[in-house]
């Protein structure tokens, strides 16, 4: 067995390309094209079940595209798929991203057609960045679109993430906690990503530790002991047998402190007031009760509306890969080449050419009234939300926030939403406008490539 | 901004667990509990849409388990979570998995209640595994067993992998080329992939290379020239007008060699009759038509069922992250401890105890006819699924085969199905029985544990 790295090296991650880049590359480099090109990443339309897509991620991806290199190994393993003329490779072994992006803050609610970000550059160098911005972004869009569904629906209780075990492979393990902490999440059981990410870490046991326990009040004894103030898994056999034994044991040791108990299957709403209600009479009003298990925003919201006495909340599947919408058809599409505007005209896939800038109009109470895609060099009313992150290959001083700082600033953009973009339900709205300009761009352009 | 590694070190996987994990191994650690655990990896239900799941990672997981350690940067970090002890944190420092692990064969087609893989050892130990190991594993399958769907539809058409810009991350877009490989898919589009898992590397032209030339003939007759025999995209502008442009300068030139055409958009049925007949028309019956954009197994069955002259095609979307079923309910489950079969007993959770051992049946066609899910010591007919892959915590010179060998063999295990578990649609039947002994076993720990 061949011994590769058991996860992507940083310093392979200018290999993760599709072939056609380098193939497209090769072909502008032999062509003698080296123009400035800009690509826009955006989408056409958004997933069924979402209002908005909150932006996460496309910030980030500089730090990535400002590492990109080729190594004399890369070198020799590109030589070996036997399509490249050995000019490029030399011209691989040189190249550092050399243009500019300019891009969203982390965490913005964005709609159809506004660009997340835009690559400028000479067209071969950012030809290549093509399928690795995609992937990134893509990521963190999708997972932090579907957790603030979840923020939506538990109202002022907290969630917390468990999806670990469902994200789809090591980095999207990681990377989930930096979009959920965006998305509003209140912590993660994720030790590594916690710990990178600044995000509290919580967790207690399992059900294995009751099980192996000759006794499941040895188990939360041994817990109690060990973790004052735990919380204890009460579902491994009977979950109201378990609450039960813990209030007569609570009863006889009353120095014993307990924070929480949790619940992790069968009918939540109905053992919720069961438990609350046995917990409340025996005077633990403060032991709180958390909530696990094929959790979702519906279902979320389907117990808080019934009146469940719940605390707060753990969700994995859901938030872990998006469950009900795995994918964003993100679109990385060049929109300006030596200075022309330029689109595709497929069925149903043409975009706006020219470089972009989106203005963002809110009313008196401070929600989103009216967005406008706009020409780079229009100036509308209201807040442009593309800023320059990298420019000339290197990202200024300050361009980038801390995480600390996209966190609140992500907090204080998804406060502009109006209330209805809150719903958990397909609003079928957007409050994009296309200027004017872009249009009759778009008409002229489409007339000069020989369609529309 | 922090500057932490932009994907995760191969040396940090350790720290890659649910806080919950550590909680727990620090209680077995405090309670002087080290008995030898059994942990199995399984699953309760098929997702709706899938009539068996092929099993993908389990063997080479045990890579990513012997190489976990805790190093003094990982044991400072832990320590700022102000939760362990020190003697606790010392073990950890000494930590190396000491034990063993069973795994079905990669690519091996699996049915509800039968493990993936079974891990023993101290039962801190095999805790701690539990999140990475599920992780895993569950990409691999995951993806695998969407990606054996569109083979299923495709029948003898070559289906090409272009997922990687809506993978889930870069560990997602890397491993994912491994799971199709198993499940039979012809290449991808993915450079780094392809070369680290052996898998032929596709791709020739984007739109933006069209749209960049000042005329799209010109961006043909580049990459003719650069890449005799290439496939060129045509739907930049208008498909129809593409081919006759094509074929005209075929015909002028007759020295060039085109190998194909690519369809990505629009009704790829009717524009494939179209293009086929314009280039038999003319003479060039040789030039073969792929299509892509949008793909999944249904659709890809509706064309061929139609007779859509398609000759290869490209998926992205939906084998990139599994759409329609992105999960798979995976559970990591203590079955023993201490020698005692173990269980829980929450609602609709329910588990079989103790070391188990899959015998699959073939009929004279060499078709499945009956799995049996057995206890380990059992003996029944037909081949034992479950082989040994990791003892005393290492890996047995050839336990774990090539990823060509595992290739080879998922193919042979893949025809083993019956047709009728090839079917896109649910079947909602499954082949597995349960031994008396394990539900014999199962009451008995049942009526132990205070349920049943």
């Amino acid at each position: 067995m061949l011994k590769r790295p058991l996860v992507v090296r940083e310093s392979d991650l200018s290999l993760l390309v599709d072939l056609y880049e380098l193939a497209m590359a090769q072909a502008y480099w032999s062509e003698g094209m080296d123009d400035t090109a800009v690509f826009s990443l955006f989408f056409r339309e958004l997933p069924d079940n979402r209002n908005f897509i909150l932006a996460c991620g496309q910030q980030n991806v500089v730090r990535v595209i400002e590492s990109l290199a080729f190594t004399d190994e890369h070198i020799k393993r590109l030589e070996s798929l036997n399509r490249f003329q050995s000019g490029f490779l030399d011209w691989l072994r040189g190249f550092r991203f050399s243009g500019s992006v300019h891009a969203v803050a982390e965490g913005t609610p964005l709609f159809p057609q506004e660009p997340l970000l835009e690559v400028e550059g000479p067209v071969a160098e950012v030809q290549l960045l093509e399928s690795l911005v995609m992937n990134y972004v893509h990521l963190e869009s999708v997972l932090a679109s579907k957790a603030v569904r979840l923020t939506f629906a538990a109202g002022d209780r907290p969630v917390v993430d468990f999806g670990m075990r469902r994200t789809h492979g090591v980095d999207a393990a990681h990377r989930s906690v930096r979009a959920y902490r965006l998305a509003g999440l209140a912590g993660t059981s994720n030790v590594l990503a916690g710990l990178d990410f600044n995000m509290p870490v919580y967790g207690t046991m399992a059900h294995s530790f009751v099980q192996a326990c000759p006794d499941e009040l040895d188990a939360f004894r041994a817990y109690a002991r060990l973790y004052p103030g735990t919380t204890l898994l009460v579902d491994t056999y009977d979950t109201r047998t378990a609450v039960r034994r813990i209030i007569q044991w609570l009863k006889e040791e009353p120095e014993v402190r307990i924070g929480g108990i949790r619940l992790d299957s069968g009918d939540l709403a109905a053992e919720a007031v069961d438990c609350r209600n046995m917990l409340d009479e025996a005077g633990f009003t403060d032991i709180k009760i958390m909530a696990s298990g094929g959790l979702n925003e519906h279902k979320i919201a389907k117990l808080l509306s019934a009146a469940a006495p719940i605390d707060g909340f753990g969700v994995g599947t859901a938030i872990g890969v998006s469950n009900d919408e795995p994918a964003l058809e993100l679109a990385f599409k060049m929109t300006e080449y030596a200075d022309l505007p330029r689109m595709k005209n497929s069925p149903g896939k043409q975009s706006f050419p020219g470089r972009k800038q989106i203005y963002r109009r809110l009313g008196t109470d401070g929600c989103i009234t009216q967005d406008v895609v706009a020409g780079r060099d229009e100036v509308f009313d209201g807040d442009p939300l593309l800023k320059p992150v990298m420019k000339h290959g290197q990202v200024p001083e300050d361009a980038i926030p801390t995480l600390d700082d996209q966190v609140r600033a992500a907090e204080q953009m998804i406060a502009t939403l109006p209330q209805r973009f809150r719903s958990l339900e397909p609003l079928g709205e957007n409050p994009v406008v296309i200027s004017e300009f872009l249009r009759a761009l778009q008409k002229d352009t489409l007339a000069k490539v020989g369609g529309g």
